[in-house]
């Protein structure tokens, strides 16, 4: 196993960080096992779970466990794959703040409505959790190149973590991508390239470096281990709520690991026995009109979606028209008696100044989608005026530019400025 | 007082949040005792220190009253000036990563090299420390109207904490500020002008409303607390490195309020007896050779620094040719038998990609001038070979785009690329 040449602070008093709780690795179409002492990628064509021994992680730790482990994802490491405090690929990510958002709340009529700010992450967005776990288990297998298509904040995200681990990167992201994303790469020293075409073609290049130079892919759920770091989105609210879950969770989708991810966390917290209550929350996948294929299968109800046609929305992270995944964000949906929801491509600015105004919190476009089906679910009644709801911020508004750009007016001094429209 | 709209979790577990440990605000050039109970701004045109009964709050806490906090600033609340839980106007600020960065270090032949990652603050900078503090003074005062003058970073935060309070932001900043910077503080709806002019003539604006239309002036170091705020990263590196103090501070220099406030940090802790050990930090003020009146104050053995003409960097947060608290910085640097360098301008695009590369944190031009520094006080032996040595990322590489621009390869598919570059 290669050094990690950039260790992460190893102070999180883990019993024995080093034991391995997962129990085997599960292919999620047909549930075969698969051995977790190798690197795995796809099983038939579609995602792998991670599996754990959840009576041996009861046997072991409960969650008093974690009140004085040092506030990152990794505080949950018995529910993690295995990684010793010297094999973290860490850029001290996770334990978001979860704000309170009152205002906002009334705006809808509503009580006790949560944003959980996932852009105070490093790179400034969620991706950050799926990717540090990722890296850490690709670099223990001695992978040195990765591969990734990206909507922008995973290729960023993907690009900071191998240059702390001392790994090669390869972005591949739509030609229109955020002039951010793209420069972030470049920083970290990533090799990028700009694709003229949307994701999935990202994805289809990725696949051919696979195949002809052995590059390893890190598209999302095509390994087993970015759903291991969002899941931890999952854990920190249930310990945040002091382990209860809130009635009403809205994510966008692109991909969707983030969902699946915190659906995974919230049921195995309810199998551990965790929680205080039997309450699960019902999953809501939101996505923009103008790329909505999850929306459209879970109105169908079908289990797997076609590809959405000419996918078209500012909210760049869920501008995916194809998800290999599918399958695993409507089923969680069902189980949890959540729903799917389309909003209008052409409020979402408005939505984005409406939450941020509100709130304080630099909420990305594509929680703007969020507070658009917020919007909606309320006045439907979906969504009960006392129930608590939580929205994922997965971004920094920081990271879309121009997406709301007006021109201020450019002053040269005081004198050009006319007072008298300021006096109360 | 007015309802804050958007209130804070309320899991600092205080013994009496609202209680003040606060003896008396002190103007800094000439020491006179002011009250606390009045919203106070400049004494003298010079700054206020915050002063503390530090012996009520040794009587009431110690380090181990912290551990079980919240990840927040506000953990520290016996040190800060008193705001009751729904008081707060908080985004989750603080407790940032301090990551260690063993390949940077060996890159200067160094071997303790830690960098503390303010990137993944609210609005992506440790702006966001000082802003909530004042914000939140500003609040409990009822102030509705406040003004600022900016290189960046510091407008997008109070706008942030502007609109989770519900007060009206008015924000100053050079026309050639960060189009990041702009947006924000359009996106949260505070009223943004562009000054053809540094950072000084934005202050004579907002001097000017402030005189004309009653505007509060939230400039740094013109009311007390944004130092304040600003302490708590001198805090929490304390209490990271369990209570004793690495033995070189780098920090990146423009108004000089992160550096001020961290040595009070450090000198309030000491007064306490909270340090397991007598070390104190030496302290560097680092700045651009386009921008280093602090430098060139200090190269002449002088208290207070003159205005440097024709100041020009990239590193937009040091862009700074004046500093009211010229003298709080210099003497914080000699009380620490510290130092101040000017690095090259033209150097620190390569120094930001170098350590931005070695570690996979987004460093900030600002941060990168401090790399500089380190090479050049690494190779002059003036920091040694296993002193533990600090470098605060003030902010995210994120908000500066176009700094490290360049033209990636656009391509359709696969077949444009070739392959036989990649084989290992």
């Amino acid at each position: 196993m290669t050094q990690n040449i950039n260790p992460t602070p190893a102070k999180l008093e883990s019993t024995n960080p080093s034991k391995s709780f997962v129990s085997h690795l599960e292919g999620a179409i047909d549930g075969e096992h698969l051995p977790s002492n190798q690197i795995q990628t796809l099983h038939n064509d579609r995602p792998i779970w991670v599996r754990y021994d959840l009576e041996a992680i009861k046997a072991s730790c409960s969650p008093k466990t974690f009140v004085n482990r040092e506030s990152s994802m990794w505080r949950y490491r018995e529910l993690l794959p295995p990684a010793p405090d010297d094999t973290l690929i860490s850029l001290g990510e996770g334990m978001s703040p979860l704000l309170p958002c009152l205002k906002l709340a009334e705006t809808f009529g509503l009580s006790d409505l949560w944003i959980k700010d996932e852009s105070q992450l490093p790179t400034g967005s969620f991706k950050s959790r799926g990717l540090a776990m990722a890296v850490t288990m690709a670099h223990k297998f001695d992978i040195t190149q990765m591969a990734i298509p990206t909507a922008g904040n995973a290729g960023g995200a993907l690009a900071a973590y191998a240059a702390r681990a001392g790994m090669e990167a390869f972005v591949f992201m739509p030609a229109d991508t955020s002039i951010i994303n793209q420069e972030e790469c470049q920083l970290y020293g990533a090799k990028l390239y700009l694709v003229e075409g949307l994701i999935n073609v990202c994805g289809a290049i990725v696949k051919a470096g696979k195949e002809k130079v052995g590059w390893f892919d890190m598209s999302t759920l095509k390994e087993p281990y970015r759903i291991e770091g969002k899941k931890t989105m999952g854990l920190e609210l249930a310990e945040q709520f002091n382990w209860s879950l809130p009635d009403v969770i809205l994510y966008p989708t692109g991909g969707g690991t983030g969902l699946i991810g915190i659906w995974k966390a919230f049921n195995e917290l309810r199998e551990l026995g965790w929680l205080t209550d039997s309450k699960m929350p019902r999953m809501v996948s939101v996505q923009s009109d103008g790329c909505c294929p999850i929306v459209r299968a879970f109105e169908k109800g079908e289990r797997h979606a076609e590809p959405f046609p000419n996918a078209k929305t500012i909210a760049s992270g869920i501008r995916v028209p194809a998800a290999v995944g599918d399958f695993m964000i409507l089923d969680a949906i069902m189980e949890s008696n959540g729903t799917a929801l389309a909003v209008d491509e052409n409020e979402i600015r408005n939505w984005q100044e409406l939450g941020a105004r509100a709130s304080g919190i630099a909420l990305c476009p594509e929680t703007a989608a969020c507070v658009g089906a917020l919007e909606s679910l309320s006045t439907s009644g979906w969504i009960k005026k006392n129930e608590r709801v939580v929205i994922f911020n997965t971004g920094a508004s920081q990271k879309y530019p121009t997406v709301n750009a007006k021109t201020p007016p450019t002053i040269k001094s005081a004198d050009e400025i006319d007072w008298s429209q300021f006096t109360k």
